[in-house]
């Protein structure tokens, strides 16, 4: 039956009007084809093609490998998320379309919680979007809103993808680094990573379209305090910018620290675009969900590129945030609440990778959020010289340490323009939102090295 | 514990270096916000915000509707396709991220699939992508092979995105429409729409980049045949363009007829992208998954894009996906299989709508495939001069249907550009992959407004 009911072509006649056409000269053209030069890609992706994911993720991939690197938690999802998805999978109408700009029981659970967040009310259909992941809608708002021959400023490092996806959009990636104070004998924390305010201010003219955030910060795991949001938030009032703020950590801030949201300070709502993500907010980066948040006169632009792009994201998945995001609202200002057990839960791993880096002589930089700490390696002088030489020396030290001491992580400079990479390339990143005895395999490599080599 | 943790903001000093802002020419930047010339929306997307899909699904969401509109099903997806994604939801690993362009499982079952279905060896990490539905595909596709200034033949009706999708690339569609000759007292059937190959191949000149095809056809039904494809592929060949094969319907195709593959046509293969659906596939629109499958010269350059937009998929869908083809792949020669199952069980809903909507006096034009079936309205003689007059007849015909006969279709020409709309507003849409008591509710009221008129 399968197949009396299709079959391959294998065609004979053509059609009257196409006689002209001599087989020849149809057989010339069809051996030609690969060589066209109109199969070239679009210019929007000239250049793009690059990613170091795919081939940092690759190598991690032997199963001997103790991975560290691509930012994926290793611990268990909460065991509530998992269940809600396998109730929804069982009802029809949960796996068939729902409402393009975002399912209608997850956008009232989002807008109900940030409602609290930001103390301000959020329209459910106006002022939220959700979206493939935090990716999805970083691409979405870039998109929307970014035009040919705009800037966009980026704080070096960066999240790798903000470099391409502005060029994919035809403007010009403007970039400042985040520059460390000296610390002296002290440990080194993500908070002594500054942007000098002068320096920032000269990135700004009149071609600025917008400026990334990115607080808690990946890589470095800074968070931003209310001074440093405050000099980005008049920079972007006086020049007239936007500021989309990349917040997919915002619950995880360690003692000591509180997330702000900029879009919560004056004048910045309606110039703002909030980022959020349930991979990060609830361990599960597999579903790739996210969100936007702004003012309608934002997300209205954003909501014409979704339909436009991929119309709807997944329904199971959407309700199932949903039912998760209700149990958690619920308990907020409960201990067991996942918005406050996760953060608890990995600063202690944090701690604990603080003092197996140190105690192995390596000068880790202490992370006030995010679930990343990068360490400057260059203090193991390992000798990398008989290594390829047109990389940077973190990619070359993380291939290293993957074949040879069967540990990854992802190199810093990878979170740079080409101009910054040498400025970071010392640095390697450790994702810590693993389990115990993954915890335990790295720390078994590590100190196996360090007795080596003493 | 939660407020500990987070605060809202309320700025107090500033950097020393902003003191020259006085605080009036903040408030003063501030207030103007909202007016700022910047925050128009990126030209890419200008006049690209209307979506008839939004307008209409919000018309039928009305529970007193019966929904014939939306193309979803509203019987139940396999049972196992279901409990795969339950079974994986309890999965720890498989709620993180995957493979970026495909998740491993998923695209091996594809290329065995394909493999058979194109006699030719399709190599599963290099020849296929994984993408965010089949919209997803189409978006991705023509952002990564379409140019600012290339031409695209779209063929009318055309599934909605793809003008704006084209649009969006800065390329500029090119129409033709399918006619029909004349049937005479004969039933109407969708291989009676046809293109005139002459004026087909006047549309193609240096410029044109692509053309998109969509067989089996939404709205019409029509199942291209291999004369009609070869005409397609000749014309692909003689001008050097690139073919955008639309086969979400593919399994769906009705006794007499056979799905054909314009990528296995001598010649094509190199110039071709054919999209999937496993919404379409396993009747489970809501889990967004779609892929795209071309020679390796072509997916490069999707893989660009899907690397810069949303990076990966949701994972436990894509696991179940290819746990529900294993079911099927290995039992495609028996009837029970979902591919042979499916289209035998829409057949006779097909049936049903075509004797249904003869039995008042209307012409339904009788799809060879898909779950769609148009029909002539205008022999209703609805006098509708009493509202809004901007607005193409069908539209206005499925507004006051909805409103006052709870019964909602689509527009078919909602599926047209601005010039051929006149050429089918007189037919609606109407989706039958529907339970019998959604049909018998239809039909309840279908007859029942007949009566009335006569």
């Amino acid at each position: 039956m399968f197949l009396a009911q299709r079959s391959l072509c294998f065609p004979s006649g053509r059609a009257k009007f196409l006689k002209t056409i001599s087989s020849s000269k149809i057989l010339g053209f069809s051996a030609s084809a690969k060589m066209s030069l109109k199969f070239t890609n679009a210019k929007r992706i000239e250049g793009l093609d690059g990613n170091m994911w795919i081939e940092f993720t690759k190598l991690a991939a032997d199963p001997s490998v103790v991975n560290l690197g691509q930012g994926f938690p290793d611990i268990s999802p909460p065991t509530y998320v998992k269940e809600e998805l396998s109730k929804i999978s069982a009802i029809d109408s949960l796996n068939q379309y729902t409402r393009g700009f975002g399912h209608p029981s997850l956008v009232k659970a989002l807008s109900y919680l940030y409602e609290k967040l930001y103390q301000k009310q959020i329209d459910s259909n106006k002022e939220i979007l959700v979206t493939v992941g935090a990716y999805g809608s970083l691409f979405n708002t870039i998109q929307a809103l970014i035009d040919e021959g705009d800037e966009v400023i980026l704080i070096v490092p960066f999240y790798d993808c903000y470099e391409p996806m502005v060029r994919m959009a035809g403007a010009t990636p403007v970039f400042i680094p985040l520059r460390s104070k000296p610390v002296d004998g002290k440990r080194w924390s993500s908070s002594d990573w500054t942007l000098d305010p002068q320096e920032l201010e000269s990135k700004f003219n009149s071609k600025t379209k917008a400026i990334i955030l990115n607080t808690p910060h990946n890589p470095l795991g800074k968070v931003y305090n209310k001074e440093e949001l405050q000099v980005i938030a008049d920079l972007c009032i006086k020049y007239d910018t936007l500021c989309i703020s990349d917040e997919v950590y915002e619950w995880l801030v360690y003692s000591g620290n509180k997330h702000l949201k900029i879009a919560t300070f004056p004048g910045m709502w309606e110039r703002t675009i909030t980022i959020g993500s349930a991979g990060k907010t609830f361990s599960v980066t597999g579903w790739k969900l996210g969100w936007s948040i702004g003012p309608n006169h934002l997300i209205k632009h954003l909501q014409t590129v979704q339909q436009n792009t991929i119309y709807t994201c997944a329904t199971p998945l959407q309700e199932a945030l949903a039912q998760a995001f209700w149990i958690d609202i619920k308990r907020m200002d409960d201990p067991e609440c996942y918005f406050n057990s996760l953060p608890k839960e990995l600063e202690v791993k944090r701690d604990r990778m603080v003092h197996l880096l140190e105690s192995v002589g390596l000068k880790p930089i202490v992370p006030d959020g995010g679930y990343f700490i990068i360490a400057d390696v260059s203090l193991l002088d390992l000798d990398l010289s008989d290594m390829k030489n047109n990389e940077p020396y973190d990619y070359k030290f993380v291939k290293w340490m993957t074949k040879h001491k069967k540990l990854s992580a992802i190199p810093v400079s990878a979170f740079c323009n080409s101009e910054t990479k040498s400025q970071f390339e010392k640095f390697v990143r450790f994702c810590f939102i693993k389990k115990d005895s993954t915890l335990d395999a790295a720390e078994e490599i590590i100190k196996a090295w360090s007795v080596q080599k003493s």
